[in-house]
């Protein structure tokens, strides 16, 4: 059945409301500048291509971060795992200073000089390749350089209808 | 501590090894043109801006079902629920026809005509906007123009760690 005009019903409150049903992994994504680290929490984070190895990052064009990854020309994506909610949830908070985020946790850097975060089921540090604004965001196109994986066995920290979930590696699949 | 040339050791194994552990939720994405129906499913599905409602699907450029959304100019998103496993593997088997794959399900239209599945978490009925073809994927930008939220209480379909997994709505957040 068609409906006469269900485009009338899309505004934001309707649009969030159906994408908190979009499950996805919590991301500490950060970078170092010239104007000293940055980073903040992202679940927009998907996969492009395995040739050569990219992916894409989407944040707020306006945000601070925005402005210190497209600065720095590089960024790394650290997929938190599930004992890392706090921290997320710090680099999500926009009254918590960049200090107060980044002395919350362990960091080293692999080839970019972004900091790599300790623990993170796996961190992909990159390239910024493009960029590419889409209205209010900026689509960070990004170049693997290298990359740690951790800990087979982490739990993914999922953020799903508003709430984060601890999803165990080794649950079953439905039955 | 930065390793001497941790590049050297990006290859599509290494890369895809690291990108098992970004979680993320199982989409069946339609199209109906003149062509008849085409749909699969996409893990790489993310949101770009509530201001205009606008996402973004990525899939494999060459593959049947990107030109059939190429063609049709809309698509629809559904986010799979956690009863819909054994069609989401449908939708991914490259051995299973256009008819097996629509038959096993319900489906009705919103706005574009692209089927809309009985039963997702949410279906979100879009025109596509752009493609921007990055190596060997196309990713499409897409301006929601209809959607449809199912129940807030059904449980998400997760793909991480090479396997499906259940989230259950109501299971509380990591303690």
């Amino acid at each position: 059945m068609a409906l006469p005009d269900a485009s009338m019903t899309i505004d934001k409150q309707n649009y969030r409301q159906a994408m908190s049903s979009l499950g996805s992994a919590v991301n500490i994504v950060t970078s170092a500048g010239a104007s000293g680290p940055a980073g903040c929490t992202v679940s927009s984070v998907c996969s492009v291509t395995d040739e050569p190895p990219t992916l894409l990052v989407c944040i707020n064009r306006e945000s601070r971060n925005a402005a210190a990854f497209r600065e720095a020309g590089a960024l790394c994506v650290n997929i938190a795992n599930a004992d890392q909610q706090a921290l997320a949830q710090r680099f999500a908070d926009k009254a918590v200073s960049v200090e107060q985020r980044f002395g919350a946790a362990t960091w080293r850097t692999l080839h970019t000089g972004a900091p790599v975060l300790d623990g993170a089921l796996a961190s992909l540090d990159c390239s910024i390749e493009s960029v590419i604004t889409v209205g209010t965001h900026d689509l960070f196109l990004c170049a693997v350089k290298a990359l740690h994986s951790g800990s087979e066995d982490g739990d993914a920290l999922i953020y799903f209808g508003r709430r984060f979930h601890r999803l165990a590696a080794g649950r079953p699949a439905t039955p």
